[in-house]
């Protein structure tokens, strides 16, 4: 699927894993990643330029329209993780946007792999071209701002 | 990606949608659909024969490893949903569940589908051939238990 | 705390547990339960006359800012349950609703017991009148409306 | 309610706001604040020596079985939070916890303040005495384990 960045920029968010995440089987509840990507995908989006309070102005909204996501380990108490998340490619009104989930201590272990598909959506709720200068920040800027 | 089952045995599970799973855009957060298609799956499973307190008291569990996920419509406050749940591929230990939510009023619209691949994990934490009696119960007995 | 209702109205949601709702000791999460007391409490409202869409639009909301709430029993994976919701006391800008949480096949085990005070907030930020026809809608109409 | 801890050692747990736990009015959901007080309560019961591993082994558990809960601000995109919790009162076989949610840039500035009262449950499903050793943790020892 999709593979991790080599020589692009990528935004990388930090997240602990807290005690309620876990299911009845112990660790952290695949559904939980899914709120851990969407993290690091705004925190990636607003390193890149995009202004929440902005988009919701103007009646603008991203809507997350595919995800793929490979789970590759059991994560459980305590533990501390990075997000990664990079461009992966763009349409006229879409993007794919690459993520990975790694341990923080050991951050060639790979826990979750995902792309996410999303469509940016007007003010008329119709798809909108990908502004231009999300899309150069993505590409350009990510890594720039990662402390 | 996956496709509706035709001829096929499915499990059905009725959704409502609950207000706190609204997210800032107003509509239902991608992330909370996974949570309606776990509760769908585990309704499926237990139609097709499984049960869970046998499964924790045996130390085995379902880990998922995989999944495609397309978001199709918005979902907004109030709305009844279904989710439907079939079998749509077996490997030794690992099994591709199919999954659609349709609104409960126009169940020919389909809001979310899913391909969900889960493995069979033993009590020694290592993947284990699919329960026989559980794949016959997916492919031939789902069906005769929807309401 | 807050006692059941007596010869008061009051307004009755179903609530099915779901499977991820389950923590890591196997029973609802207690956190949990305040989504489904959210849920009673939005669906009370809405029977009591109020407009969702209407509210969003005039910039009017309406935020929790007290909860008292008593966990009696343990709930565990499928038990259906009824969300109870009525006025238990209005102030100015302020109301007090009462609820709890009952197992359906056996409503007189009461789950969960819930005193919610709510501050209805106007477009420009500041505490406003608890509209009357919201509060007559919940003391007189509430229990019409249950199926 | 709770009053904030003067001489007394508390346990701070810091918490990152993520977005997709703003709900349809644009803040943190009330019901989420109560995953962020039960993060701080596991961490402080594991700096007051208790084992979580341990107690999943010896089938013993801990209840939540009452809350009081205030909301005093409102908690938007991308703040960072502490969590503080503190022993407030013990019982033989239950024991209250103070806790605070504060803003980590202005931590005058409490944002939720809570009460929970918790039973310590034994391998058997009865309440059992509070153990000595982390009743005495929690008075002493925690403080001296914040970062």
């Amino acid at each position: 699927m999709s593979s991790a960045p080599k020589n692009q920029p990528f935004s990388e968010t930090p997240i602990t894993v807290r005690s309620p995440e876990l299911d009845s089987f112990g660790h952290v509840n695949h559904a939980v990643f899914l709120n851990y990507l969407e993290h690091g995908r705004f925190e990636a989006l607003e390193r890149a330029g995009l202004s929440w309070s902005g988009l919701d102005e103007t009646g603008r909204s991203i809507f997350v329209v595919r995800i793929e996501v490979d789970y590759l380990e059991e994560v459980r108490r305590g533990q501390q993780l990075l997000v990664r998340t990079w461009a992966q490619s763009f349409r006229r009104t879409s993007m794919v946007l690459g993520q990975e989930i790694v341990r923080k201590e050991a951050p060639e272990r790979v826990v979750v792999r995902a792309a996410v598909t999303a469509v940016w959506i007007g003010a008329n709720r119709r798809p909108q071209r990908v502004p231009e200068e999300i899309q150069r920040g993505l590409l350009e800027d990510l890594s720039l701002k990662n402390l």
